[in-house]
């Protein structure tokens, strides 16, 4: 099912799930609670948006798994039809649950949302996972602090392998796909230990986790490089939490098949709308009275109905219409994106698609990213974030 | 043009427009700023809505009539080709800008937004509606307030008439239809007397304004009934700022043929959604685990797609999607209404169908009722309302 482009490590694929059939490379919009923030499944298919990521502490905490259980599963609830990943909600646990205590058995925690307190074990993430019903489920995971020592990302790669491996004894579903995560931090050698260890016990698929999480875009992807080449090539490979534009057509070319980031959604609400030659911030005055699209090459709803003046004006008057018509935008950036992404694979010109696509494609100033992403990270773990992961 | 129930005073018509013919009666929904709150054209189309108001003190300040005249005028930019009413700004300068200071030439007002100063004379207020393009634009008025001593009210009036006939002479483009506005508090005499010089003067239609301020409802419906019974019949009667869908129903009973209201869209995101037996609150506890629409009876994009359950954990959540979902729902609720108001005058059933409807309707206590109207308007006396008219 794989195909790789000439002389390079990118791959174009397809993934068969229960609810259809995923082409690869993918990228997943991000609907932690059961909805991809502001829009509809009937935008999101004609956006081309092929599987969606929910998160399993979010929906866990919130309506609670018997609730959606009860209405019919994950797919029934937020009436999409396509294939879904959950994640674990390791991530969230680290990161925006309260007071977390971890043990070998599980993880201890207070939900940010009432203070209530919970237990998290492997055993349970996988039942929690197996109620909700996605079609692809995560291996718990603890996911270290960027600012954790080697000796703290050591003992949290190790616990996350035997995390793994009783994730994969606890799964009773067959029509589920179980997915690893491969952690480790920036240290090759553990990246490595953890591929060994993961791809010896045999997932359906293997991710890469703890990346993006502060440090420079370089590093990032040296580690994905690194570690996606020792992982099986039978198998998909994602790198979570990942990304902009640059990276996946970075990240494609260094073997990876699957993303989810709350980038375009996010960035979308801000006011931030992706074209071909980089980030636009639609708030600028150089928008006020254009009479053109914001990306006069895009073909999404929003480009096709509205001026620049229009979404402009959305967004000076904080119109909640605004919100949704640059999320559609930017998730039909990305959706364009990967189809160009694949075909150019396929076509054996992906080097040159990537080499040309980069070059047009200014990213936003290194400097202002990190700092960026660490206060909205320091934001988060102070819970006055007021986005959600 | 326009049909009568038998033995009643609800009219059925048509309002011929330069975007289209308006099947009356009608609601209009709000979209002050150039948007009907989270939701697109689109949407309203699918919604069955066939005219909607825009404001022109909001569309004055930002984006500026200069910018929505580059853009095209006021249906291209936002990009609804079918009718449009904009009000004049009068409520606006006196309700929600700052230190409005009246004299007969027009009234000074300091915008809500940034502070800045601006002027507005009937004829400004003609020009602009001239400028955004609107297919029925309004006479500036003076509202008085609520608490306005009865000789306060009769100026008010009486300024109101004379920059009425103002209006009529400022008036430039054929295409567009001048709706002159009552005024005179709840004071029959007044209304009389406003009645009397507008018809004399002649305009395309008559609203009364200056109701629904936290007055009770049985006032508001008696002030309603007399001056709509001395309007002409051949004249479309529009009651601004009117309302729930008792009063619809009442009103349309009264001689009303067209009304706008924030109430369905306010009050959907909000989280109270309308049904035949009365407003639900969404958050209710008893939608946590309900499989069924909120509203078995709907046929809206939201009951035909989603549970009640899932509504209401989008509006645990604070998902911006929860806002949408429940503005269309509540939008079409009030379409619906009025269509089987139309089809009960045409069929001559129409007080057996008002009975009936206000037999199943609950209406929100009066006194609870009247509370919120006095805070929401008290608040935006205040500028504190994260909502604008």
């Amino acid at each position: 099912m794989i195909d790789t482009d000439i002389g390079g490590r990118a791959r174009a694929g397809e993934m068969i799930t229960a609810h259809g059939s995923v082409p690869t490379p993918v990228f997943l919009p991000v609907g932690s609670q059961a909805t991809v923030k502001t829009v509809t499944p009937e935008e999101l298919e004609e956006i081309g948006v092929r599987m969606v990521l929910a998160n399993a502490y979010h929906l866990y905490l919130r309506p609670g798994t018997d609730t959606i259980a009860r209405m019919g599963g994950l797919h029934r609830f937020m009436n999409w039809e396509k294939p879904i990943l959950t994640d674990s909600g390791g991530y969230q646990v680290f990161s925006l649950a309260r007071m977390t205590r971890i043990t070998d058995e599980g993880a201890t925690f207070r939900s940010h949302i009432d203070g209530s307190e919970h237990s998290i074990t492997p055993e349970g993430a996988v039942r929690i996972q197996e109620s909700l019903g996605a079609d692809i489920i995560m291996a718990l995971d603890e996911v270290p602090f960027s600012q954790d020592s080697p000796e703290k990302v050591a003992a949290a790669a190790e616990r996350t392998l035997r995390w793994a491996d009783r994730c994969r004894k606890a799964q009773t579903r067959s029509d589920q796909s179980l997915f690893a995560i491969v952690q480790g931090g920036l240290s090759p050698g553990l990246r490595r230990q953890c591929v060994q260890y993961l791809t010896s016990l045999g997932f359906a698929g293997y991710a890469i986790g703890g990346l993006s999480l502060g440090e420079p875009k370089d590093i990032m992807w040296r580690i994905t490089e690194e570690t996606a080449s020792l992982l099986p090539a039978d198998k998909p490979r994602y790198l979570m939490g990942v990304g902009s534009p640059e990276d996946l057509v970075t990240c494609v070319g260094l073997g990876i098949d699957m993303f989810d980031c709350v980038l375009p959604t996010r960035l979308g609400r801000n006011g931030a709308v992706f074209t071909g030659q980089g980030r636009r911030n639609i708030r600028n005055a150089i928008y006020r009275q254009m009479p053109e699209p914001v990306d006069k090459d895009c073909d999404c709803y929003t480009c096709r109905h509205f001026s620049a003046a229009y979404l402009h004006h959305l967004f000076k008057c904080e119109e909640l219409l605004a919100y949704r018509l640059a999320t559609i935008h930017n998730l039909r950036f990305m959706s364009n994106l990967m189809c160009r992404i694949r075909e150019a694979i396929l076509n054996h010109t992906f080097a040159s698609f990537q080499a040309g696509f980069l070059a047009a494609y200014q990213p936003t100033d290194e400097n202002m990213r990190i700092d960026q992403k660490r206060k909205w990270l320091k934001a988060q773990e102070h819970h006055i974030g007021e986005e959600k992961y």
